[in-house]
């Protein structure tokens, strides 16, 4: 549909100048701060999941309900923030069954312990095209200890937690079987990226040394370039991403030798739930050791510069994309 | 459907074990509460409005806007708190239109300006049933004056805000417009009753005088008398409330007098966003003259007594009510 708005340009447009509070960056961040009490900040965030839209009608009722959940820690993690607490909104088809309330809410109560944080409260609504479950999540960070996306400068390296495209080429591989075939996955690396993708594991332990460390940071959720260029563009710097250097698991490293648009699918797919972050130089190796000694994988990407250009390299040469990104929306 | 939990059952069930922060009240109230900085508490709610359920998918989308806010501040209001911020998330059908979320953002913009509040962030989504728009709104209360449900004690008065059954008779007559007649209102009598249900008002001045002196509170939205009995069961107490006091407009006055089964829906329709709350009988009269000076109007409808019998009466007779209460859900 040529000349509408997308999900960015409706934001920008409706709602960016309803956002009048401090706090709320302009609707350009992906939670809003509230000040605090004895040095803290409240961060809030919101994300919703729709049934046929973020996940398969049929996934299992618990794993929905982590992934909604998991979906908003992991915006709170990139800005450095400890989960404390979470509202759900439940808008149930007229059609539900109580098995599928009670593992919902088993899968709530299995991350709650994982994570440490409370439901607070909620609404429950009948809704009558389908289901919608929409979290917002409540968690503390240190004060002046929040990294925006618009923080980042020329010169800082740039860093990706864990491996990327694991969810994108598990959503493909649900898809589509054969690509197992064609990618040559063990059946535990089958599993794994399917398992990814029904389930993100957000970066809560790494929240601190994220704020501590963060110039600038969001989470990849959206697909690893197409959310570079988001925070390439908030802090207006280019980069220079090293696809070599991006990290993969043995699966999607496999996959994209042997299938090499598989590649760029990890690359701009969605559902990564890793973090995305600029380190100044002089702290990338405290940064390094301290995400280590968490037992997080970090690595440096690439670098951001002077201009406003985005470019991706492998082995000194351009690669290019058919879409940077992807949007749920 | 016999034999389905109702929406409390649901929450009772599933999702009251994961209440376990002290400020989630069990699920029991319609706001949490999160410690906050100089003797303030931060109270969080969150309620969702669903096209055909909540509100006519051809309601004004201005309108929708602001009822969707509205009902969050109303929450608030009757905890004690004053709005600062909400995050929205909207749920948009595959086909929407610029002009709705243009119409929309500025309902919110006429509110924002009204009650003080700025948008603090939300998420838009694709929804392929329908339009659901979810709302979480903050506040600030004075630590320690965040009346709950359950604080109220035997001999202490109970209070309502405004009139009661404006917005269950404007939705009957927007059903219905035949009943106008039926009822002998006039223009302007009709109107206000339709623009009740279209926009409530919530009692977002009232608020510091609610924290102040209600020991047990909460907003009328599922119908008075359905309302009063979860009041008055989760503070474990019994009511009586006198009918004849409870402050019904002019036109619902003579609804109910032309029309007696109108003052049963008028008492135990949905939709009023009316305060409900428990004085002690010696902060009465200074309750009652803060609300005054605030222009609230504030009628003293029963008093609250041991037991757990919950009894209308009008001119010394009961009345018995088919159903007590409306349900969303």
């Amino acid at each position: 549909m040529s000349g509408r708005l997308d999900e960015f340009g409706l934001i920008a447009r409706y709602f960016r100048p309803l956002a009048t509070a401090p706090g709320a960056a302009g609707l350009t961040d992906d939670a809003a701060t509230i000040p605090h009490a004895f040095g803290k900040e409240l961060v809030v965030t919101t994300d919703a999941v729709v049934a046929g839209v973020h996940f398969f009608p049929d996934d299992p009722a618990d794993a929905v309900a982590r992934k909604a959940l998991r979906v908003n820690l992991s915006d709170l993690a990139a800005k450095g923030a400890r989960p404390t607490g979470y509202l759900v909104t439940l808008a149930l088809p007229d059609v539900w069954d109580e098995d599928w309330l009670e593992a919902f809410s088993e899968g709530l109560a299995i991350d709650q312990e994982e994570f440490g944080v409370s439901l607070l409260g909620g609404d429950t609504v009948r809704s009558p095209g389908g289901l919608v479950i929409s979290i917002t999540a409540f968690g503390h960070a240190a004060e002046g200890h929040v990294p925006r996306r618009d923080g980042a400068a020329p010169g800082q390296r740039l860093y990706v937690t864990g491996t990327i495209g694991d969810a994108a080429l598990g959503l493909m591989l649900r898809q589509d079987e054969r690509l197992g075939r064609l990618w040559d996955l063990s059946r535990a690396e089958k599993e794994a990226l399917l398992d990814r993708y029904l389930l993100p594991e957000p970066r809560v332990a790494l929240a601190s040394v994220v704020g501590a460390y963060g110039t600038a940071s969001m989470d990849v959720s959206d697909g690893l370039i197409g959310d570079v260029r988001k925070l390439a563009e908030a802090s207006r710097v280019g980069a220079v991403i090293d696809a070599v250097r991006v990290p993969l698991s043995s699966g999607v490293a496999r996959a994209a030798r042997l299938d090499p648009p598989a590649l760029g699918s990890a690359l701009t797919g969605g559902d990564d739930y890793e973090i995305l972050l600029a380190i100044d130089p002089e702290d990338a190796e405290a940064f390094e050791a301290e995400a280590i000694s968490l037992g997080v994988r970090v690595a440096d990407i690439g670098v951001l510069t002077e201009g406003s250009a985005v470019r991706v390299e492998r082995h000194g040469r351009e690669m290019i994309f058919q879409r940077g990104s992807w949007n749920h929306f």
